[in-house]
């Protein structure tokens, strides 16, 4: 440990800014107070030392000196023993920090992200896909709605399960699809309204938006 | 340890046996030689203690004496620390199976998901939401087939990460989707030629089949 090194992509399109999935492993380090450094990949050109890191050329990726670790649950959970400020020390609790962490990639995002694909697309709210996608969606946000309306955090204190579940939860949010669920909006609200959110969200807008102006004058040197 | 119980439902209908997710928990389970008992609880009344348990309503969920474990992510990774059959000793060994674990659930199930509820409910191949879910899991077929052609298991040896992997594979294949990606194929193959997944498979269908037999007993009984 001590030489951690966060890598995404260069530059993205103004739309995907403030949601890749850096923003989870950063905001996981700033909540730890952890050191580290972020380095950029080609976003357009992805190379194979790219795909030796991560086999599907996606971000992020962290390495730790020799340890290269790609999914940001791996990382995450990679974290989540490196500091107790990411995951309870008590067993029980650390378990169901775990389940929970589990739960928010493969439960809830599992619907949220084909809920969003169609959303992001233009879609006829009155298809049957668009229907049964929504009802998929729904499924999990009826169930954790009276699991966040009875707790502050899911696993007794702040861990890495509400930094994957907030952030799964948060682009739900951004399309005004958790307004009949307050119990899951105001988890929302409560976790990114944390500093290591707020630091982690304004470090990934920065670094998008400083190779905006790399490539400008790149341009105009030319 | 020592207490092992895996909780499923009951009873389900035709379709899914085979594919429930316990199945994924009894292959582990077997792999490691770990003793353990099956309960089923009610898949059509699923009270309070059932959600308790698995906030979703859903199954597979473990406990351990204790301890009550749900989400087969979750579960898996809890088998691997207990058992040595299921986690390479190796640190960077373990970090990729883990690594893997979770890209089998967030970025090739969270593909494939959305892909098989698409072929599930009957679907025509020309419409832009098929084409776009299709791609979706195409995009990560296509970068998995020259990691599978490469090697025989994910981390080294056979893993956690291959159990997932493979079960999530599996479905796809059924649909005849791995025609064209005989490294994917070849791969789910080999996973559920072990004894371990073949007894899992046979248990879960005798388990379904033995609910047949009560709900008939009970239904001449009347």
């Amino acid at each position: 440990m001590g030489d951690l090194t966060l890598f995404t992509y260069d530059w993205v399109p103004e739309a995907p800014r403030g949601y890749v999935r850096d923003l989870r492993v950063r905001w996981a380090l700033e909540e730890a107070g952890l050191p580290y450094r972020v380095k950029g990949v080609p976003f357009r050109e992805r190379d194979a030392g790219h795909f030796s890191h991560q086999p599907f050329g996606q971000v992020p990726w962290l390495t730790d000196g020799d340890l290269s670790i790609f999914e940001s649950g791996a990382i995450l959970l990679y974290l989540g023993h490196l500091s107790n400020a990411l995951l309870p020390t008590d067993t029980r609790a650390r378990s169901e920090a775990v389940a929970w962490l589990f739960a928010a990639l493969n439960s809830v995002e599992m619907a949220s992200l084909p809920w969003s694909l169609f959303v992001f697309s233009g879609y006829s709210p009155e298809t049957p896909e668009w229907k049964r996608f929504d009802g998929f969606l729904e499924s999990r946000l009826k169930h954790l709605e009276p699991v966040l309306a009875g707790r502050e955090w899911l696993a007794g204190t702040f861990s890495i399960a509400d930094i994957l579940m907030a952030d799964v939860l948060r682009l739900v949010d951004r399309f005004e699809r958790l307004a009949e669920h307050p119990a899951c909006r105001g988890y929302v609200s409560r976790a990114t309204a944390r500093p290591s959110f707020l630091q982690a969200h304004s470090d990934q807008m920065a670094h998008f938006a400083s190779a905006d102006e790399t490539t400008t004058s790149q341009l105009s040197s030319r």
